[in-house]
């Protein structure tokens, strides 16, 4: 199969998708908390599905294009993670009226009053979840700061609960500051919802989760679920926070040799950053790996050969400690893999996968929910 | 319209397009060498209809997949600019088939007899391009080297010409260093396909191109067409080149805001790096524009905002300089644009475009040629 692809093309190892996900699963399963998938890496329903096994059913959204693909395909249970703009509120009606029970996110009284407005409106509670800043990264009140308990008392029969994702997780370097950043994710979340609980407003979701804490939390006492994505495929900027082994990342990029340029030592393939996305998240990591890792057609590691360089339709390969390579060694027309950087970012530059491990007539996973 | 379209969106400004579309043409006409405008910015039908208009009617592609676009729209001289994997001349020898006068490009005789050895196979002289190295950026053989004439040799009645792509010139900081380019890449073609001759070979196209080099080229002499795709969009990279004025930029992505972090001088919006993409061009010019600067709704600069940073699908924008900003002038649901680094990479995150200065019903142009 590999010889008759296109390229580029995105791979997807089945067998390390299912170990990824088993992983997760039982990590989560021995704490006791259930696991809420996030579309927006995979971005695929046979992925998702796999993901959701043994879990009760709800997924977390990026965009309500991923909610409209879910609610088609019969997933209702759906939580859109992005904050709200007051003009989504009528789609996300909409969809509320054709099944989903979708609830959205914000962190704000002005996006609460938007979302009592709408649900007046059309004589439908749209549920709302109160974002958390847990960790200075992004969106989200404080758990202990006054507009938490204002946002809950706007959102009145529209509040939910709480969430937070400590996106700083991705800047952990040890398996300790892993833990303590899980800790201070779960800490948060359960604060805001005592305060909000104590204050007399009903908080029956706390929801919490990013790759890095989920895999890493030892305890996770007053969450009622958990949200991941990566953690499906897993990538470099992962495996260089020791998240996970490169080996466990189970998606690549198969591209083809059409040139090279001997006296520098470059390998040129037609895998360029249209391909792999521009994405270079482990130039801040101790081993930055360029646009990726190379592997050779049947995944095997060719020692030290990164991706060095990209133009739209061309990658350069050489060695990551510069020097010459031989040329004869990869001819015109060899097929090699690249490892990426961040999984979301990669997959996203396709319209599905091509995927190995799978005994069927056709191992195509298709299409990606692209756009929004 | 730009308050009922979904969020993030990508605008096209059309009035801009044809302002930049005649620059090149008339700069190009003055030094009576045609235009073969490059697919890989736009992957728009509509956008290279107006490339096309006084113009002998080829285009450049990155992909097979834009070729076979453009001859299903009656466009039949393409040439495909990457050099060719050998497991792509059968598709080529199809679309050729089917009506395409196709052309691919090589720098080795390696893909030269694979050229050959299909060309034989379907009884089709598959015309090929000899890539030539003018500035050491990417690929190509020397124009002085041995390896031209070698490549000639083995492409035998293949071959149609030279072609070269100055890259290094997204690296130039000045008008004269642009010009300084502009005549190394024509030189180096020039001398290629003289030598080429000199050896009794046909050599009948010399192709060059780049935005920044077709743009400040002063004497073409000896060059048959230019190659340029950016020119259609341009983008901040661009701009911090001094190859375009900032309000040149024809492209930009509507963003609503969904959240402030007051304290730090930060709005948050719903475009996030899926919709801007990952680079990050600008950071190593004079102006680092983060991952792009921001614009009101209409268009209008808002000095010194820009998107400092970005998730999957949050955007981040704040004062270049830092500190604090005046939420309640950019409150929950107002519209903005942010105008790309570089407009390759952010055109291709979306399926198409909705097209401002246009007075028809339906001012989208739909779908871009995405994929491959």
């Amino acid at each position: 199969m590999l010889d008759s692809l296109p390229t580029p093309s995105l791979l997807l190892d089945r067998p390390r998708l299912d170990r990824n996900l088993a992983r997760l699963a039982t990590h989560l399963g021995a704490l006791g908390v259930p696991l809420r998938p996030h579309v927006k890496t995979a971005k695929s329903l046979p992925v998702i599905r796999r993901a959701l096994k043994g879990q009760p059913g709800g997924v977390t959204v990026s965009t309500l294009h991923e909610a409209e693909c879910c609610l088609e395909a019969g997933i209702t249970d759906i939580l859109f993670a992005v904050g709200i703009a007051p003009q989504k509120l009528r789609q996300v009606a909409a969809l509320r009226l054709r099944g989903a029970n979708l609830a959205v996110t914000l962190d704000s009284v002005a996006a609460a009053e938007y979302v009592r407005a709408t649900s007046f409106a059309v004589s439908d509670d749209i549920p709302a979840l109160i974002e958390l800043d847990s960790d200075g990264h992004r969106a989200g009140v404080a758990p202990d700061g006054e507009a938490l308990l204002a946002i809950g008392r706007a959102l009145g029969p529209s509040l939910r609960g709480v969430m937070t994702h400590a996106g700083e997780s991705y800047h952990c370097t040890s398996a300790d500051a892993l833990r303590a950043m899980a800790e201070r994710e779960r800490a948060a979340a359960v604060t805001a919802a005592e305060r909000l609980r104590a204050a007399g407003l009903a908080c029956p979701v706390v929801s919490v989760g990013s790759t890095p804490t989920a895999l890493f939390a030892k305890d996770l006492t007053g969450v009622t679920e958990v949200r991941a994505g990566v953690h499906m495929f897993m990538d470099l900027v992962m495996a260089g926070l020791g998240v996970c082994a490169v080996d466990d990342i189970a998606i690549s990029v198969l591209v083809t040799v059409i040139g090279h340029q001997a006296e520098k030592g470059w390998i040129i393939t037609d895998g360029g950053w249209m391909a792999l996305s521009r994405d270079r998240g482990t130039s801040a990591q101790a081993v930055d790996q360029g646009y990726g890792l190379v592997r050779d057609r049947d995944g095997r590691p060719l020692e030290d050969l990164v991706m060095s360089g990209a133009s739209q339709e061309h990658g350069i390969l050489s060695r990551r400690a510069g020097g010459t390579l031989d040329a004869a060694q990869f001819p015109l027309g060899t097929r090699l893999r690249i490892l990426p950087n961040h999984a979301c970012a990669t997959a996203a530059q396709f319209g599905g996968y091509h995927v190995l491990g799978v005994e069927r007539d056709t191992p195509v996973w298709w299409p990606r929910f692209n756009g929004w």
